[in-house]
């Protein structure tokens, strides 16, 4: 993959307030598919001690997102149009994992999986996946 | 509704870090239906300054989670299996309001639909919408 | 609602194979609505007597993308991204309505919702529901 | 895979009137996978002349369920609670294959996920791609 599209890609990762808040970390980007990471704190959680599934629904569409854009050309921005997230065991981990690949790339939309997996000690679990659908728009301004 | 209902709602809104964490407030619980909303802050958006779909969906799934909780028998929780959601706006917003509604209540799962309305001076629009299939289990320890 | 777009809409419900296989009905079509209905026969059923999931999703489906089609320019056509269903009750019926209506209306996509219910003796249930995704496509020719 | 749980699986899908009327067919059954298989008719398509959508979701969902009941004690059955479908390009084709795998088994639920593949001469794609999650009831008696 070219630099200048993976600095595009860390570029809409790192201009992203609520991820950099949430402590998300890059930790791969290949054409069409994304890693990324994340410690799970007191301030992630639900209310019985489990990572909230809105942290993980982040983390998955952020992910997903990273992955669109790495297939889409230099001057356009994703968006994501809509998900849908399967949780299918508490999230109770030392890290998060998520990785996201593209399903089919089009003119105008992307579709993406993304899977979020538990780590805790030596073991890795698959913790919930989604599907999303992404919009691919001329560069937006920032306002 | 009872009053011990409506505190076992407030319970799990207030217990959970993440929700306190990102600013939501409790507004209305009635049976089978619950409000929220959430002022956006800058630490809130994604890379084009609009509400990150992950501060939606989080707000729109604890929401849904709440109201699905206001139908189920005291000692028991709720947990959310999978939803679903469209963004059908870019969320520019000086206050999100959320509105979730039970579709259907069952001995082991409730479905309930949420919106996020985007307020904008005096306008009010839908932002997104989703639709959540929370589990009903006996009550679970905090760990 | 001119009577062009109103016959582009019955169109495309009257060209497509398998919704005249199924025998559904058009009840109607009005600006960003419509209405169809289907009457189960033994053959539209699953195992346990109840109809299909996948007739009540094809109903769904096609209201959905009529509807969709009836908020679009007359030289395009509609198909559909996505969608998500959630049943509510086993759908026992002598017949099904179901009523879809759009959320919202885009340049590319228009995200729609539908109901079907459930109609036995004089009673009417929501037998499930789903939120669409329909893109907006120059006018493509049969093949 | 004990033939007394194949069996039970091959049960739900020959006794059900729809996938008969469609034409599906049972290729493959395992511990957690199944497989089936549809060749497309006339009356199988919509408006332009692509496999409904309909018909798809219907050859996901009841493979989606076939892969479920297969992880299931034999004295329980399975019900489709929600599905989420994604089409990634237009079905046309000389036989849709179609399989399935459960992601994750409960003991109230059990999450699948389905793909359909077109092919077309010697060319297999992936046309359609969905998340499942299905009930686990007592046996149902058929009415």
């Amino acid at each position: 993959m070219d630099s200048v599209r993976e600095s595009r890609v860390r570029g809409i990762f790192d201009s992203a307030n609520f991820i950099r808040d949430l402590g998300m970390e890059l930790t791969l980007v290949e054409e069409g598919v994304c890693e990324t990471s994340l410690v799970p704190r007191d301030r992630h959680m639900q209310q019985h001690g489990f990572v909230h599934a809105g942290v993980l629904a982040t983390l998955a569409d952020h992910t997903a997102g990273c992955a669109a854009r790495s297939v889409v050309a230099d001057d356009h921005d994703v968006l994501t149009i809509e998900f849908k997230m399967n949780y299918l065991r508490p999230a109770i981990a030392d890290r998060l994992r998520c990785r996201a690949v593209v399903l089919r790339g089009g003119k105008n939309i992307v579709v993406t999986e993304a899977e979020v997996f538990v780590l805790k000690g030596s073991e890795e679990k698959l913790a919930c996946k989604g599907i999303f659908t992404v919009a691919i728009k001329r560069s937006l301004q920032e306002h």
